[in-house]
This record gives C-alpha cells, sequence and structure tokens, in this order.
C-alpha cells in the first residue's frame, strides 16, 4: 500500500488516455476531483490486490454515459458517495476497497476520487485493461460474474438500483437510465470479495498508467519526443506515421461512431490508413489489410508529444502516429472475442492480432484462467 | 372484509373500464390472471381501509407502459411476487396488502392477482379515483408522500430499484425503464403505512368499480339499456349522442394521442363533439365551448349497451354516448389542478367543472384535507 501523490494521481491520468484507445473520456476533471477530495479527507491509498483480505469487499465505481462533454455536469463527489452508500445498503455490508472498472480514461481516476473521500484504499487493477463502453465488457462476465447489483445516481439525489438477469441486460439498463440522468451519471457495480478480486482482476493496471504517464512527463520535461517512451511503457508498436487528412463523424443512439483517414509521412509515405471507432478505435485498415483491431488496443498519439488523442480530439493536419498495443490474453481466447471482439462492434472481419504480448512489465502478473484457452 | 366471487372480479374489471376515461388498458387479461391466481392459492379477499391495522404496510402494484398492445407479453404472475418481493427486501419488511394505484381500466384488477398468489387482502380504493398514465399524478403526491422506493420488474428476472428525488422524476425514471423492457411492465410504488392509508387514499372505489360492472352486466342479461344503469352508477352526465365520423391518430414518445370527431344525433342532431385524448380523454368540446375536461372523466360508451369504448377501440360509424363524470373534488382544487389539469396535458384551456358531484354513492367517502380549498 502506497498514499499517492498528486503528481501520481496526474500521471496516472494522462497515461490512462494512452490506454483509452481513443476512448473513456478526458480524465482531467476526475483528476481534479481526486485531487480536491485527497486535500479536504487525505491521500489516496493504492493497494496491491494481493493485499486484499479474503473477505473483503470491493466494488467498481465508474462513470456511465457520453465521455467528454457532459462530464461538466457531474459535481462527482456527492452522487460518488450516494452510490456506494446505496449498494452497500443493498449488500447489508461495509465496502472495504474500490477499484477501477476500466484502465482507459477517465475511469481509471474516478474511483481515486471515492476512495479519497470514504478513506478506504483503491486497488491497483481493472476489469478490462483498456476501455470499453458497456458494462458487460469485462473479464468478470467472462468469468461468470455478476454486475448486479448496480446502482447508479445523478446530482438530483437519485438512485437506480439494478439486479439485472445478466450484464447485457445490465448494460441496457444502466443505459437508459443514464439517457434519462441527461446522458451522463455515475454508477458503481460488480460487488466482489477479496477472494475473487484477487483471483479475477486484472492487477497492477493502474501502476501501469502511472508509468506511461511518468514517461510522458520526463520526456516532455526533458523535451525529448515522448513517442518512444510511450512505446517502451506500454510495450506497443507503431503501425502508421501519418497526418489526419479527413474525420468523419456521426452519431447514433448516443454513440460517437466515425473514421479518421490519415496520409502516410516518412516511411509511410504515399500509403493511407483509415482509423474506424465508436468511442473507442475499433479498426486500422491500410491497403486493403487489417493493421490491428480490436480488441486489441488502437490509440492515435501527436507525433511530436506522444500524448494520447481521443476520438472527440481529432483534427485535421494533426501529425500522428498510430499505437497497437496487444490486449489482454483473455480477450484473444474464443469467449473473449465473442464478448468484445469484431462482431460484436458489428464489424465483419476475423480478429487479426498485433505481434507483441501484453502485458510488457512483469511489475504486475496476468493469467488466463485454465478453463480459456488462447486462441492467438 | 369479504371474499370476491370469479364474477366479482369480472365485474370489477368491466366496471373499471368507465372509470378508465378511455385508458388505463384493458382489463380482460389482468382479470383472467386474477381469477387463475384464486383458482391456484385461493380467494381474493377485499378489505376496507378502515379494517387496517395503523402499522400495516400497503404497496400499490401497477403495469407501468403501453396498453392493450403488449399485456399478452406479460406472464402477470412470477414478475408481479418478484417485484413484491422486491420491495419487501428494500424495506426490510412484509407488505401486508395491496391496493390498486387507479381505479380506471387494467390497474383495478392487477392487485388481485398478486394478492391471491400472497394471500394478502387487497384494500377498496385508490389513488386518484380514475385512471392517469403518469406515476406522480395521484392524491398521494399531492400529500407530499414519494412513490419511491418504486421496484420494476420483467418478465426475464430484471428488477430496477427506484429511490427517486421526487415523484416526478420517479415517473421519468420508470417510464425509461418500461421503454427499455419492451414499453410494458409491472411496477409496485408509494409504500404506504395502514394509519396513511387509511387517511389519504381514496376509499371504496374498487366497490364502486363493482356496482358499475353490476348495473352494466344485469342491463345485459335483461336486456335493458346498459347507459341508463351506466348513468345511475356513476352519477355521470350524458353531454352527447352521436356517430363517431372521425379518429385521428398519432403516437409521440410512447404516447397515444389523437381525436374523436362525433356527429349528433337525437337532440344533439346538427351538432359536433371533438373529444381529444392522450391515452386517456382529456377534453371534450363542441360548438367551440369546453363541455368536459380533464381532472373530470369523459368516457365514450357505446350507446347500445352502455359499456366503454377505449380510445384504441373507437371506430368510424359506432353510436356512442359521451358521459362526463365528476372528479375527486381534490382534483379540483388549485394544487390538484396544477398537477393534473389541462396545463399538464398541454392544453391551453381553464378547467371547466362539469356540474354533479362525485362520489355519487354513500358506500365509500372521500374528504379533502384542510389544507387544499376546494375552487370548484
Amino acid at each position: 500500500m502506497r498514499e499517492l501523490s498528486e503528481q501520481a494521481i496526474r500521471d496516472i491520468a494522462y497515461g490512462s488516455t494512452v490506454l483509452g484507445a481513443g476512448g473513456g473520456g478526458d480524465p482531467y476533471l476526475g483528476t481534479l476531483a481526486a485531487i480536491h477530495a485527497a486535500r479536504q479527507h487525505g491521500p489516496v491509498k493504492l493497494m496491491a490486490a494481493a493485499e486484499l483480505a479474503d473477505d473483503a469487499l470491493v466494488a467498481f465505481p465508474f462513470i456511465v454515459g457520453a465521455p467528454l462533454p457532459f462530464l461538466e455536469k457531474l459535481t462527482i463527489g456527492p452522487e460518488l458517495v450516494r452510490v456506494h452508500r446505496g449498494l452497500e445498503r443493498l449488500l447489508g455490508r461495509k465496502v472495504s476497497a474500490v477499484m477501477s472498472a476500466e484502465v482507459g480514461g477517465a475511469n481509471s481516476s474516478l474511483p481515486m476520487s471515492l476512495a479519497a473521500q470514504l478513506q478506504v484504499p483503491v486497488i491497483d487493477g481493472d476489469l478490462i485493461g483498456r476501455a470499453f463502453p458497456e458494462i458487460q465488457l469485462t473479464v468478470l462476465t467472462l468469468h461468470g460474474i455478476a454486475a448486479s447489483p448496480i446502482v447508479i445516481g445523478d446530482e438530483h439525489g437519485n438512485l437506480v438500483m439494478v439486479q439485472a438477469a445478466s450484464n447485457q441486460w445490465a448494460e441496457r439498463l444502466a443505459r437508459a437510465t443514464a439517457i434519462c440522468f441527461g446522458a451522463i451519471c455515475v454508477a458503481i457495480a460488480y460487488p466482489l470479495s477479496g477472494a475473487a478480486a484477487k483471483k479475477l482482476t486484472l492487477h497492477g493496471t493502474i501502476s501501469w498508467a502511472e508509468q506511461i504517464g511518468i514517461a510522458l512527463r520526463l520526456a516532455r520535461e526533458e523535451k525529448r519526443n515522448g513517442l518512444v517512451a510511450v512505446r517502451e511503457a506500454t510495450g506497443g508498436e507503431v503501425i502508421f506515421s501519418g497526418k489526419i487528412i479527413d474525420v468523419e463523424r456521426r452519431t447514433r443512439s448516443g454513440w460517437a461512431l466515425g473514421n479518421a483517414l490519415l496520409a502516410g509521412l516518412d516511411h509511410d509515405a504515399g500509403r493511407e490508413m483509415v482509423v474506424q471507432f465508436q468511442n473507442e478505435n475499433l479498426v486500422a485498415v491500410s491497403g486493403g489489410q487489417i493493421v490491428a483491431s480490436v480488441p486489441d488496443l488502437i490509440t492515435i498519439l501527436n507525433a511530436e508529444t506522444g500524448a494520447a488523442i481521443t476520438t472527440e480530439q481529432l483534427r485535421y493536419g494533426t501529425r500522428v502516429r498510430v499505437l497497437a498495443i496487444a490486449c489482454h490474453p483473455i480477450w484473444r481466447t474464443p469467449q473473449g472475442l465473442r464478448l468484445a471482439g469484431p462482431a460484436h462492434w458489428g464489424l465483419e472481419h476475423d480478429y487479426v492480432p498485433i505481434t507483441g504480448s501484453f502485458p510488457p512489465a512483469d511489475s504486475f502478473s496476468w493469467t488466463v484462467p485454465a478453463k480459456y484457452e488462447e486462441v492467438a
């Protein structure tokens, strides 16, 4: 267990944008909320999952809804505590630690704000190893663990508690509630024993985001190219160098859909790449070939600073590098691909794994349960 | 307390269509469900509110969503018991009696089905004295009583529990959930102590629906004109005799909106009447004058049988009588009119009360609390 400095909170948030694969929302406001809560209530403590007592109760707070544009609507404080207390009331016991549902984007920082207010530890890990925009897209769904009960709250004091028949139903019902709440709200879900959290969650991913954030910061401070730093910290692979020459966007059922068209530069000169996104980047195609595909992570980085560019921030003329990072091996199993592979996103191609393996560092360990046979 | 015969269950349902003011859905399937449950589990017992113990706990089960078309989707049994048990779990105690949220339409019969399954009494009364299609439109809202917690369930086993910041929010959140559940589902709300139920609910309205149903049945059996029977049983006033010559319908945000145009017959020959509806009949206009208006009840009856015609059943050529029944006095107070008067339905006219008073029978008593001054 260690206390997170304000710098560490910022590094985690900044690194998380890289793991957000273009989505997950901007962690800036979540970071401010976490730092504010830490100043008011005491430091955020980051704890390894291994340190959890077997009979601890862990829960996963997160933002449901549209990313960036509406984040200002949330006060991120009272409503987070209300959903947390609501869950405790439903379960009839205290939640002793919180953990990120996803490591990418704003939801990597959100639990820190709650943890500071309640003075409970944040567990170093998450449920995806990237960002995905639906509640059922977690490793716990693959393990047959229910997302329910889910408690959803807004800034007016409304609380909605969902006990869903499946994690897919949980997603539908939470989404309908979020839309009713004005497109964004906070939720807490997946209550889990310490024993289960130790066994089934992805460990060390918050530290990993921090490493990426530190690498970016040091490069910035030392005026080095941040890109090399990010590549090293993520273990990712640059799959394209180019310039954004067109961004096509449309919104459907609350999703930010679109394509970014890139014209190659340097050794990619003369080639083009299309990155298709639905909140997150889904697939990168060049010369008619799938170069990288969901569930692997595709992140567009600023060519100079190495900073991640979210799908909302894609602008004509920006020089970029496309980074692909291998997803956690569980997403490459038949079960993982059925849940979150190309077909889930309406894509007709088969999954084409990128080379490289994940995680790159041995600072954390992930295991694929025996019942899942890795296919790639 | 008395046991309801199958005939009584049918009479209540049939009489309720008259009090549904064109809406509230068809009680036929709900009646079948209640009779089926009574055969399986034991008789439905109807109890006067006065017989409730002060520390009893009463709750109000109802159908949320579109009326008639989707009713077949519900099994009306397991999901009703599930929402009931869900509410008990939330409150940490047993619900000792159930009561109708509205006396008009399908929701007058629904509690009988649950009461038979659980072998708890149904209280003779409701929360509106007619049908209204939104959760906050009850006398309890006027008394400042929360509809929450509301538990909503579907046939798949999903449960959504709402603790809303206001009864208006409760309506919005329950509606969003119902839409997610495929436009119809069951719910239970407004948990109330026996003491409060005795004081604040509308008493005797189920018996009243039964009286109307009996009058209709006897007229049918004795081949008399049912219209006179209905007029006498309801205390209503026939405001127009005519023939349906046009029905204009549109659907918006799940509402069945429209107008029925009637050409006068008999002493109304040469005149026309327009009845505007939004699920329920809202206003009847003839010769540019408001003849009757929400919150008073406007029900279109078959001219021969006296049977109520719901807005879905309006057909060109049918000979009809338009019956207006005075609403409960609480709806005529400034507070009542603010909650459910013409402006709530987007109508620009002021409320024009019909003559006659409600209730017509002394078999039940309603009181307007002192804090509400009757205006009409």
